[in-house]
């Protein structure tokens, strides 16, 4: 694969590393940064993940071959709609949010005939934000969801699929549905719960808040922003996978008070077998 | 402070560290691992961990200047009690476990008079179990709470706390009762929602349990024996400390349901600013 412009809309963590990634696998002959303030643009031109720099979004998305929207999920529909009109024929948009039902219905809503796009995720980035924090590795071995529908050209969710691959990712496909479905368990509510516990924390706790409770913690340290954000765009799958914790916690309440320590210890002994499956 | 004859009982990542840490400092002459299985104690014996191995309880500590027990919570209080009649006149005891309300009370309502006892805690350690995964540096500014009661000889506590200072940790003073309520809530609910987490993943969404869902159910790995057993000796304490948790869930499903995005956004503002205060 090879592009002539790639343009990047939002380069923190996530456009800066895909600049990166997409300069150092000499993925693009051009990729050009956009973002509404000049401070981060520089930053990003400064760590080598961008070659120009635009605050003209439509202007930066006509001149691109493939466009790839990494701003909070809140926007990223109203901005790809915004710059369609304007992109070449046949220009490729996808974006990198991490949630996909609003805004992949929106755009494929409202997009141009002679324009296509396909949502994906990539399932990494963390607690950090910032181009200073962007890696060129930061998408090799991930997994990244692309989510065509019925509507979705399948040359492009195909193209973008390769896209994310030519970065170093492993991509699966899933419809936005089922992709929000599942994030919703395994990403969303892990930060609600990391919040949930950060948020109880008494004052005079804070010197025992040691190691374990930093790790299951550490999603808290997220953008409240952007975290608002998904929640918003994901707030039923949310509220669903909160009823299937609230229903284990009732379990595990359940055993703790009848002092069933077998049970208990079947409760811990297959998450720890979960876990383990995992892998660090 | 110089140890003529220091024991360890139970040569795990815990007791394992303590060998380590404390002939890397030189501050014992000499140090015996007791454990149930010589398996274990060969490999500590192999790490360098101790100078010396027993698999008589009794035994070993009867040599012992110092002796530190590093079994599961719900056998620290009986090798004590069964252990104490042999020792030397003014030998001091100490123990390692998670938990101090019940240890310490049984310990101190059966000790011999020419014995002296001081529970700890030291704040470190990970889900990794086993003398292989022993660190010397450990405890290199870590907490280690010392929880004397109005039983406990002052001369036995300071001297325990200044072992753990010698050994790099920081030392700090609690109750037992302030220690299990307070870890209850910083160690051993977020050990719980890790297991509840890790628990309700379904098989087909643990592709897409990316490092957000691994750091939040770090925690689960832990062995379930050693759990199942802190929560046994601390339920009354974990089963509070959950219900401050559901309420904080609560919090959240309310704003949730009700699209108060001002205040999700708040919550999740509130508790970065917790996590980002305790640092990485």
């Amino acid at each position: 694969m090879r592009i002539k412009t790639l343009t990047i809309v939002g380069v923190g963590l996530i456009g800066g590393s895909i600049g990166l990634a997409a300069k150092k696998r000499r993925l693009a002959e051009r990729v050009i940064g956009v973002g509404r303030q000049q401070c981060s643009l520089s930053q990003a031109l400064r760590e080598g993940a961008v070659d120009e720099t635009d605050l003209d979004l439509a202007a930066a998305v006509s001149r691109a071959d493939l466009s790839v929207f990494c701003t909070p999920v809140s926007l990223i529909a109203g901005q790809v709609l915004a710059s369609a009109p304007d992109c070449k024929e046949g220009a490729l948009l996808t974006d990198a949010g991490s949630t996909k039902s609003e805004i992949v219905r929106a755009v494929e809503g409202g997009l141009p005939d002679r324009v296509f796009f396909a949502g994906s995720h990539p399932l990494a980035g963390s607690e950090k934000k910032g181009p200073q924090h962007a890696d060129a590795d930061l998408f090799l071995d991930r997994l990244v969801v692309v989510t065509p529908t019925e509507h979705t050209r399948p040359a492009a969710s195909a193209q973008v699929a390769e896209f994310w691959r030519a970065l170093g990712a492993r991509v699966e496909f899933m419809t936005p549905e089922a992709h929000d479905r599942a994030v919703a368990l395994t990403s969303h509510l892990p930060h609600l719960l990391a919040s949930a516990l950060a948020g109880i924390l008494p004052q005079e706790s804070r010197l025992l808040a040691a190691s374990g409770f930093r790790d299951a913690t550490r999603l808290a340290a997220g953008d409240p922003d952007i975290w608002a954000g998904i929640f918003a765009q994901n707030r039923a799958h949310v509220l669903s996978a909160l009823d299937v914790l609230e229903r284990q916690l009732a379990l595990f309440r359940s055993v703790l008070l009848g002092q069933e320590w077998q049970r208990v210890h079947d409760l811990l002994a297959h998450a720890k077998k979960v876990r383990d499956d995992l892998g660090s």
